[in-house]
């Protein structure tokens, strides 16, 4: 085991701590967030800080970068107040790492890496037709961290479309039978295989698989 | 494709929801957080909601459940101001999963369910011994997200542990050869598998895989 501590860290080439510091949080979510601006222009944007915030109701936030380093997606999220998050599947991957490329506001990101923006039930925000699971969100409440100028931008989810075949009878999702795959770092893009679920702990009893 | 609109979300059985919800947003980094109370008795507990809040300062952020919901941890953390955070390897995981057991203030996780203590480098909260990415942190900023009665706590890095072998040249860690899982809902646990590493993203310009 080596230790780095503080000083070392801060001491560390930029690009070299972005990527330590991003892969040390672990394997993360990897998703695409859809929206549209005021003049219903669509945009689409890779994002790895998506985090569970509650359930009931179903809340999910994620951390949007500093307004001058990622400013096309939190400005269309307030201006419409709805946005979608898409599952990456194993299929478009490198689709999906090119919308990280830094276009010009009001140009398609869907256009220019080949995805195809889909439009259903009302939602304004454009969903990934080529995503397995996706769901649109209501803009709650953008909460500024004022430690490094980040915003963690929460939303309700107010509609989901799901291949029904993945979802389970107690409604756990079989993420990796619908080809979703997790994020390492700022460029890692990772499969998944399940080793086990377990039944609900409690104390002094050994956790139980569950079938 | 089946569509679930927010009043179908409500009226779904509590448990179904939470299975449901939880698995919607991915997989998930999924680690072991040590803290210390005020008398200096250890605690342990699994959180899946870290979050990358930024690299320069080293900041990693946290949702903690209610306070009536999970106390402890968040307790220690204001009381001391330091804690770690410890990836979960393939060789303890039913361990891992067993930590969420609701077990009473002052008991010690790590004997409940046989995971080794480890104090180094003047930290005064525990590492987990077996884990073979861990990282001290030290509070900045406890955020009252006031939707739902949680918590977004964030830390500094100030103090990484990690086996040398895992870490490119640029900084890039192979959590997959450390052993590192992540998880999907409430209770799964996932092995991964590299598909690949993108170069950074430029607009016009393919994206080429990374040696």
């Amino acid at each position: 085991m080596a230790t780095y501590g503080i000083n070392d860290i801060e001491s560390w080439e930029r690009f070299y701590r972005a990527n330590f510091i991003n892969s040390l949080t672990g394997f993360k979510s990897v998703n695409l967030i859809g929206s549209v601006n005021g003049a219903g222009q669509p945009n689409l944007g890779i994002f790895s800080s998506i985090v569970h915030i509650g359930s009931n109701p179903p809340l999910i936030g994620y951390i949007n970068r500093p307004v001058n380093a990622a400013p096309h997606t939190m400005a269309n999220i307030e201006a419409t107040g709805v946005y979608t998050i898409n599952h990456i599947n194993t299929s478009f991957v490198q689709k999906a790492h090119q919308t990280s490329a830094k276009y010009e506001f009001g140009i398609s990101e869907f256009d220019e890496v080949g995805l195809t923006p889909e439009y259903r039930d009302g939602i304004i925000a454009p969903y990934v037709k080529e995503s397995s699971i996706k769901y649109a969100l209501s803009l709650q409440e953008v909460i500024p961290i004022k430690l490094n100028n980040t915003f963690l931008v929460i939303g309700k989810v107010i509609s989901i479309q799901i291949d029904e075949a993945i979802v389970s009878e107690d409604g756990f999702l079989h993420l990796d039978k619908a080809n979703s795959i997790c994020s390492n770092g700022l460029d890692g893009y990772y499969t998944t295989e399940l080793i086990e679920r377990y039944q609900y702990a409690k104390p002094g009893i050994k956790p139980q698989k569950l079938n």
